[in-house]
């Protein structure tokens, strides 16, 4: 079969659109690694395309699946492989930055201090969805936020704070303001009392982000950073709180999309929502920024009898894009108000258990 | 005066539409550096704002210009900036990558050899609104296209290649093939001459991009990357005829767009160009990607009578974000016709004489 007849093959069997070069993918990965959280993270596609392929190599006996879940490319593989000219993924990535263009020598204090301070934070449970980055991501989102003049001298709005970016911002002495809105009271409760402790100009408080915008956060800000659960319609609640919170044109906001849940058409209407919709200007995509711990809850949530899906991860495998936007008016047209969110997955989500 | 007030009298004065935010820029570069070619390149803001920008200041009292052209703020000017609690920029750029994320540590032969090969290349005209990029950039965008898995086995299309990047990825040996579409006969020659010379599956030929697409060439390619000029006009001319080499979904474009001649407006407008009319997922935008090299024709032929613009630029003051995009679809709607283009330079672009 060509690379086109599996793709045509695995969208009837799923249901979810697959290309020619999403099948490349994920070949081009398994001939750079056997473990599929790597392969997944290599291939820049969604679970369960990344997943779904696998199987039909493993039918076609183009792989074999070890029994430590690892997947070997077969002979017949082997030749499936030449006859597609297809080649190894081979990465480029900067291995000072790991790929983020941005420096952390002159945040060394910062980042010691963060991961000294957050040493006792809470862990990820699955009610939130929840899951962090490493410290060097937030101290990168730190200088990412201070290189671009978001932060040093203004008020920074941090919605959902998982990733205690609000604490490293406060840590940083840049801003002259941080608040959190969070839904999580043991991370409102960590946040506050660090702040305290370490007297930061920070703030958490308790926000279900379906809620109106508190309305004396309207038009107050310079700058939001959020990491929403990506569904185009929390996307766009998340996304239309976070402009609300904008004190007008030449603000900026930051949010992370990964591939591993968001296939490049969800991304494309996103853009469109960002572009016409919202009306900014994104003005960077930075592949990779978002490096995350790896959570407990995955292995035991995940609904998948794939033995290949059923191996612990052996790197920081979930990742994401990170997104700059900057305001070019005043976001009219974006309303402060309750809004239901009635789907927090996809089809293209990582496919949990009901709980 | 507020940066708001001084944004709105420049707006009258020059007919640009001009921010708080910009001027904020533009003070927090002054706070940075006292070179003008360096403010633009930390502002990123079209020249034009910039440099009237800085004539407000200096008719307001806040800067002074010496003799050698240097913008220097005055008590007066640093008062201001007190009131308005702007921060000198500060950049966290990786020094190892020069902020584009990708290591050229495994290409160090291949940037030596086509730093070897290109030593006698022809210099920039203006004819051609020419200006070539550093051999790390087109070596680093090499890289990029390779870890994006856009280059290894692939046809590229190189649409405009002052930058020599055809060369460069055919020195790579990883591309199946290399077509270059160029207007300028000294360039078609050179690159010619070296593919023949190092035997590289690389050739260039003459093409005007308001020509057709050469219709061997449509739906041919997997990979095209091109360096528009920056009007809209040129712009959607030039990406159309990159989407139209392309086979299908999940091909890939490359192309670089700058500040100093585009402002956050024109890149809203092109974004809702690429994915709403063009369809394509934007995958990448990296700042600062692009270096070039100072180009000879600069200084005598723009149209300023600023003394700090008479300056010869001290760094690769101009730059430009990288873009990628990949396709979702096979582009139907975008037809292979004959254009006018009849605007190569709008109101942002870089203010040149009559030639």
């Amino acid at each position: 079969m060509s690379k086109e007849e599996i793709a045509r093959k695995l969208a009837e069997e799923t249901g979810i659109e697959v290309t020619g070069r999403d099948i490349e993918e994920v070949i081009s990965s398994l001939l750079a690694t056997s473990h599929f959280w790597e392969v997944i993270q290599l291939a820049r596609l969604p679970f369960r395309v990344v997943a779904g392929s696998i199987n039909v190599f493993a039918r076609q006996g183009w792989v074999e699946i070890t029994g430590e879940g690892e997947v070997i490319l077969t002979p017949a593989g082997k030749d499936a492989v030449a006859r597609e000219g297809i080649r190894p993924r081979t990465m480029y990535t900067c291995p000072a930055c790991e790929g983020r263009g941005v420096a952390l020598q002159e945040l060394r204090n910062l980042l010691r201090k963060f991961k000294e301070v957050t040493a006792q934070r809470p862990q990820p449970i699955r009610k939130y969805d929840q899951g962090f980055v490493t410290p060097e991501t937030t101290v990168s989102r730190v200088a990412l936020m201070a290189g671009r003049g978001d932060l040093e001298g203004k008020r920074l709005l941090v919605l959902g704070d998982d990733d205690l970016v609000g604490l490293a911002a406060g840590l940083s002495g840049m801003p002259r303001e941080v608040a959190v809105l969070e839904i999580d009271e043991r991370l409102i409760n960590f946040i506050n009392e660090v702040a305290r402790k370490e007297n930061l100009p920070v703030t958490a408080e308790r926000y279900d982000f379906r809620e109106k915008l508190p309305v004396e956060y309207v038009g107050y800000f310079d700058t939001f950073i959020t990491d929403p659960p990506e569904t185009l319609e929390a996307l766009e609640i998340c996304l239309s709180r976070g402009l609300n919170a904008l004190k007008g044109e030449g603000c900026a906001g930051y949010f992370g999309l990964t591939h591993a849940e968001s296939s490049y058409k969800k991304w494309n209407l996103l853009q469109e929502m960002l572009v016409s919709k919202f009306k900014v200007a994104i003005t960077d995509i930075i592949e990779d920024f978002n490096h995350y711990v790896n959570w407990d809850y995955l292995l035991p949530s995940l609904k998948s009898d794939f033995p290949f899906v059923k191996v612990q991860p052996r790197t920081n495998w979930y990742r994401s894009a990170m997104y700059r936007i900057q305001t070019l008016g005043r976001g009219e047209g974006i309303k402060n108000e309750p809004a239901s969110c009635d789907l927090y997955v996809d089809e293209e989500a990582l496919p949990y258990d009901e709980e």
